[in-house]
């Protein structure tokens, strides 16, 4: 499949950003022939000395071995440098004690390789489930990948992890801390029946600043809970979802002993890095035509809020509207009602794009359909929804289904 | 839309049954033009002498206004007669205060037509959202149907609630009670995205037995839960859900005087109707090419079991992998996985009809995708799943998820 689904209309314009260099992360990619021809599959970042790594992963209670072995790891103190190593092609999922092996060995090679302690060194892998990884092919590859990482490899990595994106994911921001200039770069690849096999979103974040892993954890875990996980494009949760974030503090800048709003501007800088890259995975959804945000205000709380929008946001019901732009907000209506949070059918009201549509439980007085009509004609759609209850507010963000979603899914298999 | 589909290919073979007449219930249609033309579109069915009347209806929070009437009368003593008026192409949901006084409206013409007391006259409507619905269309109606009501009706009842059903759905079973015959008939429309604009399951059960309102509601209540609420087409849930169960007595048996196992022949046999309408709501699902059982044991718990399934039969990428008859069985470990029910990966066992295709987490010894790839040129499929951890057992249906069904939902409006 790789490859030969054409780039989604909703791909950033411009391309791949330039990325800049995160000082102490080097990079490389090589095509080992896990799966794919002619193509890169393994990717290697490593930091050479002492970082902080941080990481949210998925909840699966049937996730990968490598998943298991990240999350065993996380929280170490990171000492004697980093190394993250991942493949395409193979999600090493559903594979049994072969599988817990498979890690093992690709972590002792890359260790040897690199001199990184095997505690520091964090796996993934994307791609067919159910079928043994054949890691010998990552193992000898490890050697050449620590030889020729460099700074500026990070595209090729962006690029290595792809299994059926249509274009490789990135995203930077630059902030200034403590009189320096501060990097954060991130890589992502798509999640959600992305891949005919098996959804996978994997993404990978690096700044040169300095933060403790106590602080970087909790940020990582409050900013995925605002950007990773708001996004869906099918409801489907993978086995091997992995959000990585390392701190290299190779720019000299200790965040935490900043001033106050030099902190909040890194903290932003962070989350804008996590939120652009989960959104370009939204453009990448199976089959998008429309990139859709669903913002709910006036729920008795913010979970309430989270829950509506998701509700809304994973209906078939709603997404096919959207798909075929029709401003049928009685199915909006519907998602609210089935959502499990408080709602009163009579204190609803509806936006599509800036016209409301029903207010107080009815069609809004002078609505014009035609209104609603010319703004599910675009490309970005915005569903806003007033529950009229309370101050919880929650943005969740998605992609149309269409009849592409269903051609790859139920007629292809990788 | 209606009537402009073909018949679902899942159809049961031999059309509408033959129904046999309730005692003491009759049934009307008529074309009242509320908005289809040239088809029926009010039923009324009507029983003169005091019944017993049970029901389960939708748990949306923005549920019609004829869904919270209906709720506030259940548990009326029902002397006096009850009847229950229904129409198809206009749901009168998220129609504010207007729609409360339809409801009302329809209630009082049928009391002043019929004798009936109000309180014992349940309502639903199904089709579009949103639109004010034309009462006076009904109103002017019961006359004529009331005057025109047979214990013959039953099926031009059950057409005149369907939408875009591409069937109408009935079934019966007869027992032997109390050294007598006990009929019971069902009528059903469909639900899940079956209509266009709003889905909307309605079902009807009638027996000539006798039972009093605390036994029919929680039977009602236990068997909606194993046969009504294990069906999904698409996760989305209706507005107007209704399910009323009404025994007349007529039969002159009481089934709960009976001995016990003829209380157990007549729940199994209400049971079954109740299945067998379900089944026939699944097999009239949007696009559906394949009916699919899936079959959950091993859980730690019957709920667990329960969430186990519905997440498999919930899932789009089981459902379009169905579809392309993939015997795709990483997808169902995807949906075991995402479930919230524990789950152990390495306990895992999977079916596809009687292929053991994974077993202790991994693919089986012997397997032969072969095996389940004829299973899954079917049209009914099984999905049997071992979670390998105690004694929850479950079972829910579904159908596939197929282009058609997108199709539908985004490229017609009704």
């Amino acid at each position: 499949m790789a490859g030969k689904l054409p780039v989604s209309p909703l791909a950033p314009k411009g391309g791949f950003p330039d990325l800049p260099v995160i000082k102490g992360v080097r990079f490389a990619a090589v095509a080992a022939g896990i799966k794919y021809k002619d193509r890169a599959d393994v990717m290697l970042a490593i930091c050479d000395d002492t970082a902080t790594v941080a990481g949210v992963l998925t909840k699966s209670k049937t996730c990968s071995a490598a998943v298991s072995d990240c999350r065993a790891k996380l929280g170490g103190d990171g000492s004697g440098g980093i190394a993250i190593v991942v493949n395409s092609g193979n999600a090493n999922a559903f594979t049994g004690i072969a599988g817990v092996d498979s890690v093992h060995r690709i972590c002792e090679a890359t260790a040897t390789a690199t001199g990184i302690p095997t505690n520091n060194i964090y796996t993934a892998s994307t791609g067919v489930i159910g079928e043994p990884l054949p890691d010998d092919k990552i193992t000898e590859a490890i050697s050449k990948l620590s030889a020729t990482a460099s700074e500026d490899g990070i595209e090729s990595a962006a690029r290595a992890i792809m299994t059926t994106d249509t274009f490789p994911k990135g995203s930077t921001r630059s902030v200034s801390v403590g009189g320096r200039t501060v990097n954060i770069a991130g890589i992502a690849k798509g999640s959600g029946m992305i891949a005919p096999d098996m959804a996978t979103m994997l993404a990978y974040v690096f700044t040169d600043a300095r933060v403790s892993f106590d602080t970087l954890q909790a940020w990582t875990k409050e900013m995925a809970d605002l950007s990773f996980n708001r996004i869906t494009v099918d409801s489907d949760t993978s086995t091997s979802d992995t959000l990585l974030v390392m701190a290299t503090g190779r720019a000299d800048v200790d965040v935490e002993s900043a001033p106050e709003d030099e902190i909040a501007a890194f903290r932003v800088a962070l989350f804008e890095v996590m939120l652009d890259l989960s959104h370009q995975v939204v453009r990448d959804g199976e089959g998008a035509t429309k990139f859709v945000t669903v913002a709910v205000q006036g729920a008795e709380s913010d979970e309430d809020a989270r829950k509506v929008g998701l509700s809304i946001a994973n209906s078939p019901l709603v997404k096919t509207a959207i798909a075929g732009e029709d401003a049928n907000w009685g199915r909006v209506v519907m998602a609210v009602g089935k959502s499990g949070a408080a709602a009163d059918r009579d204190r609803l009201s509806i936006w599509f794009g800036a016209t409301l549509v029903a207010k107080a439980g009815q069609i809004a007085p002078g609505y014009v359909e035609a209104d609603a009509a010319d703004h599910m004609k675009g490309d970005e759609i915005t569903l806003k929804v007033d529950l009229g209850l309370g101050e919880g507010l929650a943005t969740v963000w998605t992609c149309d289904l269409t009849a592409q979603y269903i051609a790859i899914n139920a007629d292809y298999r990788s």
